[in-house]
């Protein structure tokens, strides 16, 4: 990562650190300030300020505003992390195992309150589309999160219906995010939904680069355990691509594999990407990635400013798609 | 209740049956929609209405932002009735009951995005300090939720304690209801100041009214049972008034009851009210209400409108003030 970007980043964590978020009652409060010095790599901000830095330079005027997504994003892996019975976020306790659900419901509620806090502190004159375009976003993040749940109990999940349900999830806050930072510099319409086009196909594609990663990552280079996903069943693209293609002895095996209470991790890890690899599905998961990719960067192509104003944020999202991890 | 304001609940209730909440997933909108319906008095969006035309007649050009209030008060009761494990709502089930804890988390958060698109339909001009003021309203009242449940646990709550919960948990939402009816009338702002107070004083009144109606209800005219909260050792004004006057073998005899798992639901409910007349709670109740209500009143007094202009609010607040249930 460049300096620059360092820089902006240690901007936005010093911002977090000097929200004042609120005081009493503590057991409110204090989880607000604990999820939120988690750390994170702060993307999502950071997207909305390089977003801005295509257009304008003073991208300090935007900061606030822009912490919005993060106090927002926070706010999801919140609730989130209740629903899903989650004990981890960030290595560390999630909030409602370090407190309780109350609490982390209540918490989370006020977390997004002072997402609107936020948003208010961008320039008047744009305070409506800002924070319909946030409504929209918010929503869909939402109903995202519902198909998510409702296909843990599915074993029919279409390729359609996951790549909808990871573009509403992930894929459209990635998208306001840039969005953000388009319409605080004034940008016309096409510009700001050509800059959202660029952030969500970006992010299915991240999403699609997660689920590859998770099977075919390099364990030495891997955060977590390569395999996680294949242990826990989990619904991901290459999971659903696989249910769809598999026939006969291997669709028996995937089936028993997945039927399976009891289990040697190793075994059934090697087992599944056997399967997976009889199939092709890392080739067909890295094209879908890369189609969404390609789509991405066309986006970014029909945005009126000069190329090497667009050098930033290409080498950002490039960083993004390299990543080994 | 006048003609005039059953045309406007009339209004209301047709408002919220023509929101347009959002579709897919069904597991997200079906319980918005549900909880919407089940009724209610409609209460907060009326009090906006007529804080309205204390100064303009069109009051229908606000009904939309009106609505914010009553979808967000809807936003509280879902979460509120998962932390409080409520499983009657309005006499039917609730969210989490009749789905699930997940869909009520969830759906609840979509309805406080929609509360904010509600907001954002009142005149541009009135926005920021509109969304401004709701945003703290709705912060008072997640952290008096968060005051009831920590007072769940503590035998030591004072008086002090008590009212200031009522105030955040139940109060700042009315008043905030009169408030923005006189804001989006283009009130000045010591006169949004003295409305909400009124709002506020007369929350607060009404809370304590709830408490002694619990006990010293008339059990022909009252919705629920009397001694309700006795029953479940809840803590309103009358109990923590009793337990900071009880000495000796009333503090005992007070003690016992509420230590009791097991009892004759008529016999605590008897026994404990007679520790009531003994400490002549009633009167104290009655008289720090009336204190609330005088104040409220008080407020109303300083709005710079002629007095016949005030009738409407002031004969519906005096209703409320009556109610026998």
């Amino acid at each position: 990562m460049t300096g620059e970007l360092k820089q902006l980043i240690g901007r936005i964590n010093e911002e977090i650190d000097s929200l004042q978020l609120g005081d009493k009652p503590k057991e409110l409060y204090e989880p607000i300030d604990y999820i939120m010095r988690l750390g994170g790599k702060r993307l999502r901000p950071l997207m909305a300020l390089l977003a801005y830095r295509l257009f304008k330079p003073d991208w300090e005027s935007i900061l606030r505003p822009a912490l919005a997504i993060e106090v927002f994003h926070n706010f999801t892996l919140m609730h989130d992390d209740i629903m899903d019975h989650a004990p981890l976020r960030r290595g560390q306790q999630t909030v409602h195992e370090k407190w309780n659900d109350n609490i982390a419901i209540l918490s989370g509620d006020v977390m997004f309150v002072k997402a609107y806090d936020l948003l208010l502190e961008c320039q008047p004159e744009y305070f409506r589309e800002l924070i319909q375009k946030f409504n929209q976003c918010a929503r869909e993040v939402c109903e995202g999160q519902q198909f998510d749940m409702n296909f843990e109990s599915r074993q029919d999940v279409t390729e359609t219906e996951y790549l909808e349900m990871i573009r509403l999830k992930t894929a459209v806050l990635l998208g306001f995010s840039l969005e953000m930072g388009a319409i605080l510099a004034g940008a016309d319409q096409k510009t700001c939904e050509a800059i959202r086009d660029f952030g969500v196909n970006i992010g299915i594609g991240f999403q699609l680069k997660d689920d590859l990663l998770d099977v075919y990552a390099d364990q030495d280079k891997f955060g977590k355990q390569v395999g996680g996903d294949i242990i826990a069943n989990k619904k991901t693209f290459l999971l659903i691509e696989a249910l769809e293609k598999a026939e006969g002895s291997l669709q028996n095996e995937l089936n028993h594999w997945l039927g399976k209470t009891e289990f040697d991790k190793t075994q059934k890890v090697e087992a599944v990407t056997a399967i997976y690899d009889q199939l092709g599905i890392q080739t067909i998961t890295e094209n879908r990635m890369n189609e969404y990719f390609d789509k991405g960067f066309q986006a970014l192509d029909r945005i009126p400013v000069a190329e090497e104003q667009k050098e930033e944020l290409r080498a950002f999202a490039q960083a993004l798609i390299n990543r080994e991890k």
